[in-house]
């Protein structure tokens, strides 16, 4: 890894292509090895998703199906290994992995575990170190009762927390990667523009949120896999429910926070509406938000620390939060990439530093009343220099939506 | 639970209502707790999302972010308490469950492990039995050193597998769980009638796969969460991956698999489409597996077990299956409704009896050649009596796309 520099981040209206070519996966399995000679992991196993399709480029729906466990196994050196169900085998032979392993799944006795004890004893030895996710914010996508077997029957093997490693690596992105988060910000804030045009008081929430996914699908998503919300009068108080059949009505605001997917990478930012024209209050917390946001984007720079980042926004929210009404959300972003929220956490705890090809949501959010909330949000590249902004900056002032 | 009828299942036009009346969740427990004393259980501990929601009618997308753990207590008497991130407590405080724990989540030191800790303790009492899911297709979905650390601080617990339990308890639906997955299949059944008219010859994948899913909004789904496919001249290989830029042509066969989502309920049946005028070859399998679903619903019965089910729809397809070719899924079928794919499996190996109230995806496929295969696939609810079919069933002859 380089410094990302703005020019490697040339932003051009043309869709990114899909996929990325072997030089990309090599770079970051290069990386990879690198941070496991450091702790002398003989082998990485990883279970999960997003965790293999980094490594692999292995990307399908069919995670959604939890009957089958999938696993990766990175060696010290050489290529990774897929052991996986049969039915994965014709997808993954398309990536750049040579090797793949696989058993007929779902089996009642023997759900690939042996192939994976093979694997791994092959790799890593019987007493060699394993790295495995362990941390926060990460879960092993295999059956409990398999993974104490796999621990038992390889008794000689020390296991190692891989988060941090995961971490580092997941963190920072290549441009490849950027462009595919900008594509998928770009789309959802074409879509984002048309609201006025689709969406008004007499509406279902429902029904909002299906024109708002049809816009989506419309600007050029692949999938609008994470769609939150709500409406209320003078505000809402709650930010991930699913949409109800309560109708728009005048007074109301309605936020929608959208994860549009395009090649497997998300945007992940909100915008707030007013239906009809908005109360004082509500002009004035969306204000609060919005300048706090453009704080953060300013204070978002390579070399400043998560905890820096959260304060330079919390000092612009703090004077008019309603601190005693609850509704914290712990921080004010995360990052963003082939998840809807990763490391690291814009948070006073998290001392991460920031780096040149992280990108991050900026999302100062408060309580102004019990009950009600304001949650802004827009996502940013970090660079060698300002960062850039990849959705297209929100109003100022709240957008009106008709009555 | 009594037995499902015919009568209960009437299918009306209206659309289900949202969410579950307080009985619905007062029966489900009321069966939880009189398996979790056969068992000797003080509590059930669970983490996943269909686990939780399907105790407590909690639904939100937020889920897709790994960042928080979420946790749910069901005490061997009285209702379930919640111990979740503080985020989720506006949601969760609409469900009809009154005990909410929370924590400001993430945290870096403690993400709710000592609430979690003080709660188990508190209902199992410190040497008392805990169900946790540990079996086949399960996962925990907690950090793995959390989750050590959980059983390392609660020395005198005996942990259980909880996996048997949830199986019976999941796999048979209620009539108003069924209605939304028959809602799920209605919608995606009226976009399938469409495709002759939104796709044909010349379009790329990506562009059939988003005119699919707008079809799906249009006819009310509140998600498409799931689409998978392929297309290939005389068939496909492979029936996960994600649709490429390549262009449908003359001469291909195109399938694509849907999981539409109805108030957090699935579908999954797919459906086979030629381009321009099939082959004889093209039409012979089609008309194969068309015919092992006509076998498989009709043993669709209770009292059948899985295994008759698989073995009466193999003898079908066998005779023209190309076994040198690979390609077996492991299974003809699986359980279906607030995930994908559910238990049980229709395997060889399976031998749970089918009862009234399971809904169940009917997919027999076949290998037709090397890199080539058919698939088809039906939902049905198993009742007192036949199967009923909640999916329009497929044409006989396989439909043809405009070249």
């Amino acid at each position: 890894m380089g410094f990302l520099t703005l020019n490697e981040l040339s932003m051009t209206a043309d869709t990114p292509p899909r996929g990325f070519p072997p030089m990309e996966f090599e770079a970051r399995l290069a990386r990879a090895q690198a941070l496991m000679a450091e702790r002398g992991l003989g082998a990485l196993l990883l279970t999960t998703e997003p965790d293999i399709r980094w490594f692999t480029g292995y990307l399908t729906q069919f995670w959604l199906s939890p009957t089958r466990p999938w696993f990766l196994v990175v060696p010290a050196a050489g290529k990774p290994i897929a052991v996986i169900p049969t039915i994965g085998s014709e997808t993954m032979a398309r990536t750049w992995i040579d090797d793949i392993r696989t058993w007929s799944s779902p089996h009642p006795t023997d759900d690939g575990l042996s192939l994976l004890i093979d694997t791994l004893s092959e790799v890593a030895g019987a007493a060699g170190a394993v790295g495995l996710p362990m941390g926060l914010e990460s879960f092993v996508r295999m059956p409990l009762a398999e993974l104490d077997a796999l621990r038992a029957r390889l008794p000689g093997v020390v296991w190692q927390d891989a988060t941090p490693i995961l971490r580092s690596l997941r963190q920072v992105k290549s441009p490849a990667e950027i462009a595919k988060i900008a594509e998928a910000c770009r789309i959802a804030s074409d879509a984002f523009d048309r609201m006025p045009e689709i969406a008004g008081a007499g509406m279902t929430e429902v029904e909002v949120f299906r024109a708002f996914r049809i816009a989506c699908l419309e600007a050029g998503a692949d999938d609008v896999d994470f769609l939150v919300g709500s409406a209320g009068p003078g505000g809402y108080g709650d930010i991930i429910s699913p949409p109800t059949d309560r109708r728009l009505q005048s007074g109301d605001v309605l936020i929608l926070d959208v994860g549009v997917v395009f090649d497997g990478y998300y945007c992940d930012f909100d915008r707030n509406f007013a239906v009809g024209p908005p109360s004082d209050a509500v002009r004035k917390s969306y204000e609060t938000v919005w300048q706090a946001t453009e704080v953060g984007i300013a204070a978002a720079r390579a070399g400043a620390t998560c905890a820096e980042l959260f304060r330079a926004m919390n000092a612009v929210i703090a004077p008019y939060a309603d601190l005693s009404a609850g509704g914290q959300v712990g921080r004010l972003g995360h990052g963003l990439g082939m998840v809807l929220t990763e490391f690291p956490s814009i948070a006073d705890w998290d001392r991460t530093v920031l780096e040149p090809g992280m990108v991050m949501t900026i999302e100062p959010g408060m309580a102004t009343a019990p009950g009600r909330m304001m949650v802004h949000e827009e996502n940013v590249a970090i660079t060698d220099g300002a960062a850039v902004l990849l959705t297209r900056r929100a109003a100022p002032e709240i957008p009106v939506l008709s009555t």
